[in-house]
């Protein structure tokens, strides 16, 4: 195999597409969020890394929450016309089917995951703000399960890469595998030798 | 639709999967990562969160480097060994052909992608360290082009999700169409209204 050098800005990787739920100057906006992760088991905290230059940061500055909502393919039409439509020109409130939990963020029906978020901590970088938040609900659609246990499938999560001049959605692939489990047949050295032997 | 309230501890959503590799007390070991993102773009800054008993964070921690390489599917098998086996007591060392940079961090040949990383910042949470680092390198595999453009599906990322007792990696799936251009009907009030006149 051979390598090539790529600019370090980019970053080809598989991301997960989220939609920020905040309020700003009173009123519900969303923002295409595709930088993100949890952070910390327990509590479970979550990080969002923002652009400093996104309307949604004033919300989150000085209401200290938001939500993170993992909409499925259904949405990928309204969620990119969000990633390129700002608050500060667009009234984005009347976009989706609303709930509520605990706090005034605004939280999408038609998504099947949301996860509603107190801030912890910014952090500041010279583009981006790090969000550090703890989720204090987490709700999942009643549809999106398969006999009472969440089903991924189901939720139809939708995927970003960004190469170049080739940014693209993506669906959920096939299942591959067990994760934690695959692996152990490589932890036990005589399972292995077996294998050889039968190559 | 239905929301029913899940453990906030679950975080059912598409991540990443990846490969840290650092050196620690001498030796390249490497450790599975899914918490992770972009969190800058110029310059391009990364986020790992491990769990703080990980032996890698010894490695991180002393010097100040670490590797992020994102395997494809060909490496599931090693890539889940590697997420139940701990290098204090296995060695891992010899598991990858490996390439190096400008620094000692091992990086893994088989992997499409990967990122050479600084250390720029840790944050302690309870459980987890977050890790900050500045990509120094970016390494592409030149198989995964077409026409000299980096290629996703050539690359065959791994996608993690976790769901209660269900661990899973999951395959990317089927384009879904363009990011910051489907959604630029929605911008447009006469394409729109004339979509509703046709429905």
């Amino acid at each position: 195999m051979s390598k090539i050098k790529i600019d370090q800005r980019f970053s080809p990787y598989q991301m997960p597409c989220a939609i920020i739920g905040t309020i700003v100057e009173g009123n519900p906006n969303f923002m295409l969020c595709t930088w993100l992760s949890r952070v910390n088991r327990d509590p479970p905290i979550w990080m969002i890394s923002i652009n400093k230059r996104h309307y949604s940061m004033n919300g989150i500055k000085l209401n200290n929450h938001f939500s993170i909502n993992f909409p499925s393919i259904e949405l990928l039409m309204k969620m990119d016309y969000i990633g390129i439509t700002s608050g500060k020109h667009k009234d984005k409130s009347s976009l989706f089917n609303l709930f509520y939990g605990e706090t005034k963020v605004p939280m999408i029906m038609d998504c099947p995951l949301t996860i509603e978020v107190s801030v912890k901590d910014l952090i500041e970088l010279s583009d981006h703000f790090i969000v550090l938040g703890t989720a204090i609900n987490s709700f999942f659609d009643e549809k999106c399960q398969t006999s009472g246990v969440l089903d991924i499938k189901k939720m139809k999560p939708v995927i970003y890469t960004g190469v170049e001049k080739n940014q693209t959605y993506w669906s959920l692939g096939e299942k591959l595998g067990d994760a934690f489990k695959l692996g152990k047949d490589y932890k036990n050295p005589l399972k292995k030798k077996i294998k050889r032997l039968g190559n």
